[in-house]
């Protein structure tokens, strides 16, 4: 079902790399709503996805953009803006990679270079992105940025390693562009802070698959997917929710605010019994 | 502009009083969206309002209901099942007295009895609303529930009194039964927490004016009027935020992220300043 | 281990029923710190619990006082003044309830008269002992207030039912007179948010050992027991945290910090596991 | 007044710069309360500062260290370990810079280098500490850990630059770490979040004395003192708030659970007085 929410706007999306991605269920959703955009990820991201079928179905360019590199992100609004015909309206941010997860080093052990490139890649890009929009006066005035994120940015998560340090700097960084942005050009700029979700990314974390499982129990609505994500980035895209900002905004089935449900103890208990001999 | 957004859904409006309310405004927007809708009210705010225009306006029906009546409550869903068909998609609860502010008694002074009374219409109201929807089975599946707060409920305002605490339970009231029926019915309940707003009620409150201007000069977007909230709550309604549940969300132009914002500090250090002889 | 911390410190001490009581727990310490202290419970629970014996321990009087009656707690503050021979400089209020939890009626059914009564004992009954001690100019400055709470209160758990209400609300009413109290008299009132505690009162929650177990697995630390609460309360009735006010001090060994715990996940995975077939 | 409450704890104490420094002041009152610890800062602090004058009057020894860096960090364990004849029961981390602050770099033009180097500093730093500490098994059983921070991790302040950024990843590295450590050696690590306090870090940004006007008049007890911090460090480095971990704890008389005080909005409305013609 579509709207024509986004009749009209203009945007770039970082983050599609296959149909699992969150960012390819957005373009898919922004597609389906009116927008047109830009897709863009790193180089080697789009080697190993398979964007091209996705900017085929959505009619839109695929750019490359390493989002560490200043000079990739300055082309990229250039680019975007002759391809689209002008200033942009909504920006996804869908980036996180942490090489010590990647190789396996636990956090007490981190490598501290590893560290700065996991907040580089995750978090500074989006300051990149918004610094590089600003100077070339790219975003339409009540345009949207957002960003995905994870409860892990307030909660400790066994395994999620620097990534939990990433997320909550990003959402900061939200936070301090979002006044700024916001006070100059009615920019507005959010974190959408969803579910565990079976993405490529995901899917990585060990012990991904039984903390979903925990996840969903405990959330009264279940864990939110890809595509529900995709359905709320477009409200937070849209004209009607204007004055939403500087705020990390749960996507989760009401995860974050259970302390324990009923589905949750009831399989935890069952952990305590004993097999009967038989 | 409207998108069709709440096409064959059905309300329950709570709250609108005249045309600066925030329930009315609602009404308006949901109107627009394609939703058809019960408007209620307590029956002397019925006499003191201009409900009806509204009711004429967006083709509802009014019916009084006095919403610390669980009898009035019950007789409420009943007939508006009726009227409308069938079970109900959203509701909006805009409630809110507290005749501790309204005699103006001190916080430190409180009236007890008053005090319960002010939960029972700003806060227990909701819980009746939701019980009896629930006892009727009156709501249909991912139906969604959204009601007015203010970060009063987080952060002490001086003379916002007894309302304070009602905001708290209210939030409070709305994780727990967001939980018991999410988990039954995938019904979502969520809070608004609003900026402060020119409605009857608000204009209310001892020095409101000045509060409204320093808001205003704190949030980088400028405060969320009741029309921008009307926009917000189309999209909570709407199923493109199905899982977001059981969360207080911010609609405040990005004020309960600031802590300090250039324009307010420089209106404050104004307050220094000598006048010269001239 | 003795410090002095409360040497020449007066106090009067709510809800301590016996010696699994928190308040009983901080009684002890209170005394073992020079502190001197007057102790109080409802009139049925004196003649339930063992208090007596706390306070020939601790050479304190007992003053029977229903924590929601303005006039047994006018009494209380005089009776307690001329005992200990002038202004009061701490108190506790260790004090919860719900008739709907007794009873064993379910949230969604609850019966409202006992939800009003839920909030007069759990909640209201801090905000009667601060105005009348105000009424009385019964603290000394810099005097302390904790009231004992649960994460409940931000977070929903099967089974709390009203007091996780009641939680919200009683912290919201330690900010509110936190402020009015703190600006008049350099008053400070802060809550302190506590594990799964084995009291009296505690253990009557249904399905609390399996909590209590999963809380501790989830804490770094493990769950925080009666006696380092005690601990932790003689700090904040110290000189050494004047500063510190309406605020909200979880004291959990780092549960509400914790999204998922090894030990925790390890223990849920085992629920899955299939009994062999011998 | 003592208490002796860190009587035989060993601590290592970082960035006392002069008498103005809040880790000046705290190893003042942890030399009082019978703790023996090391002095700590980087070597062009020690020539800029007055540290000799406090390792005096402490009997402490100071290391030169930049934070910074893995090896100074391991040699001043080892050092440390070697003066103070054992393990280390207690560490402040009151260290932070922003190279874009210190020049006057705007936020949203930030040199990315320096933005590194800001969380170098700032952050980082504490990871390395626990790390090696760690690493060397250096601390006890139940040591204490705490961090140095201010609310801008949670809320935006006008020219507080990317120190924003790095105190929330400050406090997101307390609580990852917290947890490991934690659940290994019951180290428990927290943050403070103190008012804007009269340091030479703090003087240097922006605005700072209104800043601090404001929150003075916010805070119903006032801002907090650098000695009132110390006193409440002394606190969580006692064996009294053992349970307590994770944790960002404010520290700022009440500032951040306000909204709006009658001091503050009182000042405010004087703004909008017209010098009257005489």
């Amino acid at each position: 079902m579509a709207y024509n929410l986004l009749k009209g706007k203009k945007g770039i999306i970082f983050g599609a790399l296959n149909d699992q991605s969150i960012a390819w269920k957005v373009a898919e959703r922004a597609y389906d709503e009116g927008a047109r955009f830009v897709l863009t990820n790193a180089p080697i991201a789009l080697r190993m996805g398979t964007i091209n079928q996705l900017a085929e179905k959505c009619e839109a360019k695929v750019i490359p953009a390493d989002a560490t590199s200043l000079k990739d992100i300055d082309n990229l609004f250039r680019e975007s803006m002759d391809i689209l015909g002008g200033k942009i309206d909504f920006i996804l941010h869908s980036i996180g990679m942490s090489p010590n997860v990647r190789k396996g080093i636990d956090y007490d052990n981190i490598n501290y270079e590893y560290y700065h490139k996991t907040l580089d890649i995750s978090a500074f890009s989006l300051h990149k992105i918004l610094s590089t929009a600003r100077k070339h006066d790219a975003l339409n005035e009540w345009g949207s940025v957002v960003a995905l994120t994870y409860v892990a940015a307030q909660r400790t998560f066994v395994g999620y390693n620097d990534m939990a340090d990433a997320k909550a700097i990003l959402e900061s960084i939200a936070r301090s562009f979002g006044y700024i942005y916001g006070r100059e050009k009615k920019i507005r700029i959010n974190t959408v802070s969803q579910s565990p979700t079976h993405t490529t990314a995901g899917s990585g974390i060990k012990g991904f698959e039984k903390l979903e499982d925990f996840a969903e129990r405990m959330s009264p609505l279940g864990n939110a997917s890809a595509d529900d994500c995709a359905d709320y980035c477009v409200t937070l895209f849209s004209d009607l929710t204007r004055k939403v900002t500087m705020q990390n905004l749960y996507h989760d089935g009401g995860f974050s605010s259970m302390g324990m449900s009923l589905r949750a103890i009831q399989q935890y208990e069952k952990s305590f019994e004993e097999c009967e001999p038989q």
